[in-house]
């Protein structure tokens, strides 16, 4: 095993796993450094099985709306399987064959900074070896769920997203702390696979409160349904669990505690770089590592050190984090020839990123809110329409109930911001985020027929009432 | 009621409706003539009832790959009962309360051309008027089943497209006559609700022969499965039915012949011009009525004539003459006010419209085929990608199978054509649609960002295996 590469990248998580691929599919060669499973969080708990334990409550929602259609109870060692099928059993076998195909090299253990381009990896046996790169270090080491300090919180050992995509049984009881994508989208699939009770405690007044107020509304209307309690306006005080493992007992600011069999704490997520060394650079543990629109720290001198995904802080989102390595592997293997490549760089940013959540209905939104687009001093107008009357969604089923919205900067008369409420809109995104990332303009996409009868024609809609 | 109007449209299907409606939004007063049900042959007999038939069988697909979940029997009586209910119990008056609402006058009858500017309307109890229009007269009739000249064929009464969207019961044996969308759509509907028997008689080497060439092959290999017979480079050679609604017997070139309760011919459509007054100003009666851009009927002085939708015959799609019906109006318009709008032209044409067939796998296709591109000089490289293997499609099921293909034009680095051929790709259709009608280049496109784990990941694998 050689000690020096062209380009080192901790964490081989997708972030990370590209880097290495358009790094090396540019000349370089490469090392890969993982403590845990190569893959990454996204691979083994967080997308994918989510989606996994999602997909069938999901069309199982789809079904309960088409007349003539009739579904068994939901088999859920069944569905756990299948969870366990597409995080290919925890074995991340198959991912190092694919590293080593790239051709890289594969290190497990736990990989810190050691000084400019120097990474010592050490093995789960206290083996260390120091390797050295040549063109750049890349940190994807990702991040992990943040725990509030709440009194008893940590101590009761609650779930977060690792603990419940990876969950071997259903707990009867369920308190949810959060409101943003894995409290909703877990929320929904633990009840929707057999919790008796779930309920979601929100601080804030709505949930996904990032989105466009509908977006929460119109999912709160659907937990509602379905049975989930949401309480908004309030939060864990203190937390009592006796036995590790047993009922667990949320005491809230008034009123009776709540009773659980589990709690699911998603509150947000911090960089995992408390323990990478980056103070031997002079950055600080446990901080965001700031990057320009090449991924390159701006913190360092000489220009070594890039950090890609969550580490980051740019856009917490798997699709992303592997956007910002397609970027970085390519900047990094054009420097190294000379070049400076300038059409490889960020173009979408954080506040712009596309995002899907897979509840139902499904929430998906590219671009600026109103609210995000008025701040950044857009001379905005904004048009709705309610998804449920497109003929398309109508055919989709009984009971249709979405929502889209369309946020226009009329200086420019182009798209800055689509949210699609509603179910089976998730593929519906992507043409948003052509138009809001190609900036078409309006006038040209009014030629862009949507065809009938599917739900894509909101797309006519929206255009319609904007006054096209 | 006024005998003059500026517009009269003849035909009230969903092209001559939004003419009226853009018509009278123009500043216009418009009357729209219809002998059956106004909102035409879509809303009754075609688009929304197959829609409305074939979505349980789409989902009962979509259940099959998911583990976990198990369907009862399909309720077929509850499904026509839903196939009713789309269709309105097949009464218009919603549909003639909108026409008034626009308000434009409706009125019920017979129209026929009656020299420049005029229409002679007749009603079913065989009362006539003559009304005349300022500025235009649209026809907007649509078109019909063409039936073959096979002996015997007409005689048998078979079903087509009308009857097939129409039925109240479940044919056990079906044989179908044609390879196209109509007879590719109602052979999995019938089949999915219960036909014990289904055969598939196509004149060429295979079905959806328009599409690119795997679109085809993927629904054979979907018939297959489902036990759907396909026959391929075949036809009716003679047809027998001695009991009108009884047994049919379907001779074929070689073999024996195929018996059968129903027989559904679906071998294309001719544009209902036969019994329209045509000849009264020049042009020959039931052929197709040539138009320019802006719809104008190119063969009849003063530019008085126009035509959408199907009886033009360049693109017999609802959304394409919906689309053409939005331009006639704007054009109408803005003529009589004395602009030209040159905006107002069709930019898209019959070739590149998009379309969605609606069976398992879904077939979605925009733009130009490879050969079509190739036929149009076009410098083309094109790129194709196993939709199963995006994890997002995985997610959706066991055994997805799809693919996608993308045609680009090398000389101005744009996409000039995309297919997608996999379950649950229709909502994708329209980025597709975005890309190829904004002629959104290449390099930019790499920035819109696929959501992960969504099945428009395929994006990103098409873009990454063109090289970018």
């Amino acid at each position: 095993m050689a000690d020096e590469f062209d380009v080192i990248v901790i964490g081989a998580g997708p972030a990370g796993e590209n880097v290495v691929d358009r790094a090396v599919r540019g000349g370089l060669t490469a090392a890969i450094v993982e403590e845990r499973l190569a893959g990454g969080e996204c691979a083994y708990w967080a997308c994918v099985p989510s989606k996994a334990l999602l997909r069938p409550v999901d069309l199982a929602g789809e079904v309960s709306r088409v007349p003539g259609l009739s579904l068994g109870p939901i088999d859920v060692p069944a569905v756990l399987a299948r969870r366990d099928e597409t995080v290919s059993n925890f074995d991340d076998s198959g991912q190092v064959r694919w590293i080593e195909s790239v051709p890289a090299e594969f290190f497990r253990g736990r990989g810190r900074i050691d000084g400019p381009r120097r990474v010592r990896v050490t093995a789960e046996d206290g083996g260390e070896r120091v390797i050295t790169a040549r063109q750049a270090v890349v940190l994807a080491t990702g991040s992990v769920p943040a725990i509030p300090r709440t009194p008893g919180l940590a101590e009761a050992r609650p779930w977060t997203s690792h603990e419940v995509t990876a969950a071997t049984s259903i707990p009867e009881r369920l308190v949810v702390i959060g409101g943003g994508v894995v409290a909703c989208e877990m929320a929904q699939a633990m009840h929707g696979l057999g919790a008796r009770s779930t309920t979601v405690l929100v601080r804030g007044d709505r949930l996904l409160s990032r989105m466009e107020p509908f977006a929460g509304e119109l999912l709160a209307e659907s937990f509602a349904d379905a049975g989930i309690e949401l309480r908004t306006h309030t939060d864990a005080v203190r937390v009592e669990r006796p036995e590790p493992g047993g009922k667990v007992t949320v005491h809230l600011p008034e009123g009776p505690p709540l009773e659980a069999d589990e709690l699911l704490v998603a509150t947000g997520r911090r960089p995992a770089t408390g323990d990478l060394g980056l103070s031997t650079v002079g950055l600080a543990d446990g901080t965001i590592v700031e990057v320009d629109d090449s991924m390159r720290a701006t913190g360092v001198a000489d220009g070594w050190l890039y950090a890609v995904g969550d580490v980051n802080g740019r856009a917490l989102l798997t699709h992303m984090g592997k956007y910002q390595a397609r970027i970085c592997g390519d900047v990094i293997a054009a420097r190294a020839r000379g070049d400076e490549l300038p059409a490889m760089r960020d173009l979408v940013g954080g506040a712009r990123s596309p995002q899907v959540v897979f509840t139902d209905p499904q929430v998906c939104a590219v671009g600026l809110t109103e609210e995000a687009a008025r701040a950044a001093g857009i001379r905005v107008r904004t048009v709705e329409y309610d998804l449920g009357s497109v003929t398309g969604a109508y055919l989709m089923g009984d009971g249709y109930r979405g929502k889209a919205k369309a946020v226009v900067d009329e200086d420019r008369r182009i798209l800055v911001g689509v949210t699609f409420v509603g179910p089976a809109t998730a593929d519906l995104l992507h043409s948003a985020t052509i138009a809001v990332t190609a900036e078409v303009p309006l006038d040209l996409l009014w030629h862009a027929v949507p065809t009938f009868p599917t739900v894509s024609e909101i797309w006519l809609r929206l255009l319609e009432a904007y006054g096209l």
